[in-house]
């Protein structure tokens, strides 16, 4: 088994093929979000805190922190927001940029062991973020593309992944600090994506042993009642082996949907998450208990 | 590919490995409905006519019908509420019954090719329904139990389905009539049931090839919020193979998760069926249109 072990100044988290999903809350970055990007940049970071505090509250169990600002210095306001989160929350956190000098900075305000996020299969990437993974100690997401782009087949994109987790290996990262994103693609215009992510997986945790992650969320985007296909399709990818998400904590439909996984792989001993997060509501309601009737077979 | 044909008088459903999952309602049933049982026992169908019409309105694929009332005449009842549910329907129906003179019964009233609910591997349930099945040239529904009950070890299930259908074929029916209910076991009790379902599940498509179905709210027994435990269950069964459920379509999280279980499994052609709907609810409405936003990766 494979643990990826990352942690806070004092939390520690795993992902792993017999753990409980890890939830990687995705709010806290400002691309799509206007008045966040603008406040960011002023250094007003108290929507990066409420976000930070809602999403722990909703049930996240890891916080991404991006601060991609065009023409904004980057690297500073990443290290200020990693920061005063850790100051606020003692959850581990994923620190998120393409643009190296920011990873650094972040890695260099963290306390505790990150998840970088990410490095590719592009050469260019990989000789600069994996150096900074071994001097650190952190681990790192490993997104399956490279300098020929987004291959269309799932095997490929194994390959891809594969090389990554050699050439971390070669920098002496072990595998277990190598958390693989196979890269969820849109089904509404690639037709096979989610059979694509499913077959990755299984490959990924068969095969190379490591945990994985992924952007959930992309599976269904441009279609309509896109959290009703995410709570549909995490199920599915954790089934398949999938040990995390960067997602949205918020959006209960994918709560209810992983904590049921949780329950359905056996990951929640007894049950006892699930019941401890839902009983109150059945009681108070009632509705739910006479709802369900077990069939006679 | 293996497809399981079954129809009324006028509509075929198929169930198979690359088909849309088929929902068979599971509402027409009085265990544990105390009203509908006195109704139907005095000859009042107005509660299945309407359960009838309000199940496949919610997207009821295949209607199931059970008539079990104690100190009932159980075959009557059948075959007048199969007789009263084709002249307001065009469905298929699940003909559902513990007593094989209802089966039968139930059998001489239907018009159309009929799934018959059910078979085990006991030796008496064999030798009585399996000649009904081979004289009606209807499909079957086959509960991996046999005479030493049921056993927690899946593989053993797994064998109990093989023998099942091995008999079948004996009596001159094909693989392709029988539908294999791998017994879905209450979590909250048997910790390891929603592994053992995607085991045998995986081995009865890959080894066996036959189509499958189940109880699938029975996993969640006992739990609170039983509809979002099923709903992530649906999902992880149809990615391992899983291609029926009998269940209640009246849930909207369940039919939710089966059609978005549809559009992962590319089985739901340009996701059209997922778009037509939930298409309107967004414009309506607004709100999840603004709630998904691409991650940059």
């Amino acid at each position: 088994m494979t643990d990826t072990i990352i942690s806070s100044a004092t939390k520690e988290i795993a992902l792993g093929f017999e753990r409980p999903f890890v939830v990687i809350g995705e709010r806290i970055n400002p691309t799509g979000r206007k008045l966040l990007a603008e406040e960011m940049k002023q250094g007003d970071y108290s929507r990066v805190e409420a976000d930070a505090l809602a999403q722990v509250a909703a049930g996240a169990h890891v916080l991404d922190v991006n601060a991609g600002i065009p023409l904004a210095d980057e690297p500073a306001i990443l290290a200020d927001c990693i920061r005063l989160i850790q100051s606020i929350t003692d959850v581990p956190l994923c620190i998120d940029s393409s643009i190296v000098a920011a990873l650094e900075a972040g890695l260099e305000a963290y306390q505790g062991k990150a998840l970088l996020n990410s490095v590719t299969g592009e050469e260019e990437r990989l000789e600069t973020v994996l150096p900074l993974v071994k001097k650190h100690e952190c681990a790192v997401v490993a997104i399956s593309n490279d300098d020929s782009g987004i291959s269309n087949d799932p095997d490929v994109r194994f390959d891809v992944a594969k090389k990554i987790v050699q050439r971390a290996a070669d920098h002496g990262i072990p595998s277990s600090d190598v958390v693989v994103d196979p890269l969820v693609m849109p089904i509404g215009a690639v037709g096979d994506a989610g059979r694509q992510v499913m077959h990755i997986v299984r490959r990924l945790r068969d095969e190379l042993k490591v945990n994985t992650t992924c952007g959930a969320s992309n599976l269904s985007f441009g279609l309509p009642n896109r959290e009703g296909l995410n709570a549909a399709f995490l199920p599915m990818a954790i089934a398949a082996g999938m040990t995390s998400a960067i997602t949205n904590p918020l959006v209960p439909e994918l709560i209810t949907a992983v904590r049921g996984a949780d329950v359905v792989m056996g990951h929640d001993a007894e049950c006892m998450s699930w019941i401890g997060a839902y009983r109150e509501e059945d009681t108070a309601g009632g509705k739910r208990r006479r709802g369900g009737r077990r069939r006679r077979s």
